[in-house]
């Protein structure tokens, strides 16, 4: 006795979702079959929506549901600054600050020879010439703080560099969290710390 | 700057699944969204097919793609056993011993006052029926061992008590898993399997 085919395809495209294991997808699967197939309905709709309406702005590479994205139409961002992000929803907690006017670029992942991602598979061209285009003075790194984040802002600190020799490249700040508690920290991020101390 | 409103309806409809939490659920549908288009097809097909072929058994309440389910259909299993669960999945989880050859009975939850679920939520009723129809001699528990299985269970004891006192009513052996380690139980698993041992 095996559980139904169709119950079983849903358990296993769920399983394909990041984050989601074989037990919790077959509980999801049934939870949608038997107790609330109102949920399968509206989010069989979602997705069709979703494929059928968003692609990725063809300046930035943010998610968007129009031609250009919100933020690289929008004429009051200052575009000669653009940080570089791994993926859109990164942009988005960055953007919630509300610190930062100037524009963005998503790369679409970072390099990882371990998965085998390679520059050309990530949006870095589109990038070099983005700079070239809006004059842009500065580029800053908002990729995670992690050894394929810091060899990914590495390798374009050196494709910029050939761009252009005026092109301020920073990345955001490496310390121990607000509201973190020193006790927690890595050796590493505490010794960061004490290197890159502000002054008071 | 907001997150697309399809994307949001996306990310929404997965934080109401089971397991899923709100950080998870955006990840996945930004994930569907730019990365894997075709995931997101064939998901919101496999749902649209679960919609539209997945019921319960008429008789056990087991999920099935056709009108009785394979087990009550199968004239070599023993309709003189029930053995009642809280949800096809914990049916297949016992099925997968393969040590079982009498029916089921999918109780479609346990009775919890603080969730609102009473008996005439479950298909107690129709187990009832069952068990006199199919001239049941024993009814096996095989809900989780908590305070609201238990509760349950106890219920359904004496509900069947009322329509036979024919019927034998047990349930799944309490004790120490097999594999596990006796240091992490709790005192009360202890305890039981203490109270209940077996001769070697």
């Amino acid at each position: 006795m095996a559980i139904p085919k169709k119950i079983f395809e849903l358990s296993d495209n769920f399983s394909s979702l990041p984050g989601i294991g074989p037990k919790l997808s077959n509980r999801i699967a049934l939870y949608l079959a038997v107790t609330n197939k109102k949920l399968a309905v509206s989010l069989s709709r979602s997705l069709e929506d979703v494929v059928n309406s968003i692609r990725q702005c063809g300046k930035c590479f943010n998610v968007t549901d129009i031609e250009e994205c919100e933020i690289c139409s929008d004429a009051e961002r200052n575009s000669n600054t653009i940080l570089i992000v791994e993926n859109a929803l990164d942009l988005y907690s960055i953007e919630d600050t509300g610190v930062y006017s100037g524009l963005y670029h998503v790369l679409n992942g970072v390099i990882s020879p371990v998965n085998g991602v390679g520059p050309t598979d990530l949006t870095i061209n589109e990038l070099l010439s983005r700079c070239k285009e809006l004059e842009v003075t500065e580029v800053i790194s908002g990729l995670n703080p992690n050894l394929e984040g810091d060899s990914t802002a590495m390798f374009i600190k050196e494709e910029l560099e050939k761009v252009s020799s005026d092109i301020v490249f920073s990345r955001l700040a490496k310390g121990i969290p607000t509201g973190g508690s020193i006790e927690f920290m890595s050796t590493r991020t505490i010794a960061e710390s004490i290197q890159s101390r502000d002054n008071l």
